[in-house]
């Protein structure tokens, strides 16, 4: 390509509204341009990059037995209502209505036509396994888009979906896709990790998800570094604590506490560590019966250094639809405000929940249910009962106990950028959805669904590689692979010739090349392709011509080397490589 | 490709809505699948004919100096808005609003979009001119979505827009594009015409059309087998004969003609030639004033054998908005119920407008405005006044002159698949995009749309080349070139491993193969490759290849070849090339 027929244009400062710097780079870089909230058009410059994304992602499918179809991104109403999507996936679906008043919606994901194609087309076990994928565009209605392409409304995603006889060909199609996300992700270039998720709203028995690494990530990744334990932060598990809970060795004191609604607070005041206080959580449930609703009352204890897990809570039984219990219900149950909770001496009765490690604390510091008092030296069994329910009701920490119990646990931040799921029979039995096995007898299909969100990679891998200067692209991933910058090609024929000759070897190579023929001063020029993030960099000079030199500088390098004409192609390719 | 890898589904029968040979073909080779009213998933066999249509276009926009982006499919209301088709395109454009209920349209075209992009991204003349395109979904709510991919709802088309600083520049851009498109439609190895057209509703100073040749097609197509001349049947000029009127010889006479309302009828009753005949068609245009409407009534003169050609007429002065005149009206105008007007002797005033032809004729047959009753003899200037406006009224007739003056004109019928247009600063004046010239100035700039019909090039491609056992593909878009068809291939070691060893020579000499390992009886199998319209079969079976020999079978042949082993290869590659 040559920079004068492509079309380059950069910005020196990113519009207000980009918060994030992969979003603020895109922009600047000429990559993408917003036309609406959440709704962007792919520039040039961005949309090669997309395009190589895409190449990845397609080879690595088919590779897997992947079969590419395209499926459309209108779709009837009456499919989702089958499923009970139309109702249950509220204002995200972007629903739309033909000039007859047809509903329709524009699709989000496509489980259901898929499962429309296969139930007709699938008629025996003979034809399975098959895994079916398009990369389409995508449109979710989120109430507030924001940072460019991580969370915008109308996106590209590559998705497939399998189909087995049985749980077992599942589960192997499953691994089948989990090995080549693997492959696909190591082939960007980009760090990333696989965790154990839930499985969510989606429905089925397990899922992955698949993580660029990245400080700015939204999402907590857990993994243990001695082992392969990995985990989203709604699914890492908190194990109980391995040693035996202490005897109680203090009295139980009424304590005042003034002022100290929160467990900081109590323990500053106090002069005790944090982690011997309880924080309690009122919860309620409204159970619907013979017409009547009726309150039943949770009291959740967690370490005073602890953060709830709604998920985890959300799983203990009896609290599928739990919500915060409200300040009059907390003053009707316990006769006191807010703040000064705890399990001993409740007004009403309660279910105690308490997390794993609070049922392991011996002489902890509780709210006394008395506005302004707390206790301290509070001790199960002979203080109150032993909590109803002992169950994982936290967050992890950095440090606790592997789940695999094979070391600790460390922390860190990504950007979710695949997703796989087994889904089981969840669409095919609503769907009716059946092929006939070997005894000739109907049966539902296992499914599994399989997504990567191809226009947020580019958003993950410039949150994980940039610099001052810009965007830093793994060479998989960047528009071009190299620029060749020539100094002055207008006034010198040495430079222009060189320039020329090499710009051909570069593709005859089979290097993604791209030559800034625009005539630009090279600051100008240099300060494009450094914010454009081209990793590899040639600079044709007169003065390192006439020592038979160019000018090599990787993107992440401080320096250029000189690097001899006839060696120059081979250098970049090695470089490539690494 | 192995066939046991990839998705084959056909069909004995087409369903019953599908109405022409292309869908039903499509349907029954297992390319498309219905999803809902001009709504199709392209299944994994059409989608190869899509991607190799996309490609073959990509390649020949980007040479010709086309820079790719991609404009999302969900556009702002507030864009149609500025130029006025959010309002005039009626319930083609499909309206959405999303969940803050602001509107959105799914876009059929992009000008506007495009058009919002570079107005804030040109600034000078030095960055002209420019080309964008995209290939991207679109969609027009059809009001009768039929003929599968030929006239569907939701369609892929490449759409570009080319941007210049003045009309030169403009008619210099178009020539680029329509020179690609010819290299695009002869890549396709399809036949086609390129025929200029009317630039109609989009606005504009020129445009041509380009159609695939179909007996089934759409569209008439004009063109001069002597020369360059081509026209679509709402475009082509029919000239005014070239000899002078001839002097009048008969009488006017006004004859009885009992219940012959038509010309045909006239004729007959007559004993005349349909060409002597002249037929009335009683035009009204509305005029508002001053909060009053008045109507003005023109009367059109056709020859009795000739069709009126309505774009024609409303280019005449004073009929851009013309109706036809109720029966109310004529019987006011003209005394006389329709089938008997005629321009002698109206009751009130009206306007003639005679067709070329008309005016050049003499002792013509017209009706005498009294019901009943034609004159035969009639002339003009004797018998009535030269008519007040004489124009080309007329659809073209096989035979007719052709403009350029170098032969006659022939008609053959064609299916559009691509489209450019000249639009001039229709749409840049209503957006103010302007860039500054050399003086400084800001001033408009000057555009071009062009579009090709990506999934529609499907249908025409069928619709040109099929036979009754299938499709008959063009080498350049079939979903494969080459398909291997083993004999016993899971009895026959020998046959099993010449198989294996042509499907890798075929993939390492870059041969599209796919190899049928189904393990299918020969009839289905040849049966099946014939529907779906591989061009290039050869089949491998045990004794040929005791003789060292393989059967090789063109699509549109009737009998296989016997081919040498080592020489396959090269053979296929030789008829590939055809």
């Amino acid at each position: 390509m040559r920079a004068s027929r492509f079309f380059i244009s950069t910005l020196k400062e990113a519009p207000s509204d980009a918060e994030i710097v992969s979003h603020q780079l895109m922009m600047r870089a000429g990559m993408i341009k917003r036309l609406g909230s959440g709704i962007y058009t792919y520039m040039p410059m961005g949309l090669r990059v997309i395009r190589k994304v895409e190449a990845i992602v397609r080879e690595e499918m088919n590779r897997a037995a992947g079969i590419e179809l395209l499926m459309p991104l209108v779709q009837p109403a009456e499919l989702w209502q089958e499923t009970g999507r139309w109702d249950k996936m509220g204002a995200e679906l972007l629903r739309l209505k033909d000039r007859h008043g047809r509903e329709f919606a524009f699709q989000p994901t496509s489980e259901e036509v898929i499962t429309d194609v296969v139930r007709s087309e699938i008629k025996s076990y003979r034809q399975l396994p098959l895994n079916f994928y398009h990369i389409q565009t995508k449109f979710r209605d989120e109430r507030r888009p924001r940072f460019g392409l991580m969370r915008g409304r109308e996106f590209t995603m590559k998705d497939a979906y399998s189909f087995d006889r049985d749980a077992a060909g599942m589960q192997a199609s499953y691994q089948v896709m989990f090995d080549a996300y693997t492959r696909i992700f190591n082939r960007f270039g980009l760090q990333f990790r696989a965790v154990a998720a839930d499985n969510g709203a989606i429905g089925g028995s397990g899922s992955h998800e698949f993580h660029v690494i990245a400080s700015t990530g939204e999402d907590a990744l857990v993994y243990c570094p001695d082992s392969d334990y990995a985990a989203n932060m709604e699914a890492a598990e908190a194990v109980a604590p391995a040693a035996p809970r202490a005897a109680a060795g203090a009295a139980l004191v009424k304590t005042a506490t003034p002022d100290a609604t929160k467990c900081e607070q109590v323990a500053a005041q106090l002069g005790l560590p944090l982690s011997r206080t309880v924080k309690t959580l009122a919860l309620t449930v409204d159970l619907e019966a013979d017409g009547k609703t009726t309150q039943q009352h949770f009291m959740l204890l967690l370490r005073g250094d602890h953060e709830l897990n709604e998920i985890k809570a959300g799983k203990v039984a009896g609290l599928a639809n739990h919500r915060f219990s409200t300040e009059a219900e907390i003053l009707d149950v316990y006769g006191c405000v807010p703040g000064y909770l705890g399990p001993i001496g409740t007004k009403a009765a309660v279910t105690v929940v308490a997390d794993r490690s609070v049922a392991n604390m011996a002489d902890f510091v509780c709210g006394a249910n008395d506005a302004g008092f707390h206790y301290t030296g509070a001790n199960w069994g002979r203080d109150v009962a032993e909590p109803a329910l002992v169950a994982d009701l936290r967050n992890v920490v950095e440090g606790d106990a592997s789940p695999d119990g094979k070391g600790v646990l460390a922390i860190e931040r990504g950007i979710e950028v695949g997703h796989v799921f087994q889904l089981g029979t969840a669409y095919s039995e609503s769907m009716k959805a059946t092929f006939l096995d070997e005894n000739g007898k109907p049966a539902p299909l296992q499914m599994g669904c399989y997504g990567i969100g191809i226009t947020r990679i580019l958003g993950a891998a410039i949150e994980q590689n940039f610099d001052d200067k810009g965007i830093i692209w793994p060479t998989a991933l960047a528009p071009f692979e190299l620029v060749l910058c020539p100094m002055g090609m207008d006034r010198s024929e040495m430079v222009k010739q060189a320039t020329e000759q090499l710009y051909a070897d570069a593709q005859a190579a089979g290097i993604d090349v791209i030559v800034d023929d625009r005539g630009q001063r090279p600051g100008a020029m240099f300060a494009d392709w450094e914010l454009i993030g081209v990793p590899h960099r040639v600079v044709i000079g007169e003065r390192g011509l006439k020592e038979g030199n160019l000018e090599y500088q990787g993107r992440r390098d401080t320096e250029a080397s000189a690097v001899p004409l006839a060696e120059i192609i081979a250098f970049v390719q090695g470089k490539m490589q690494k």
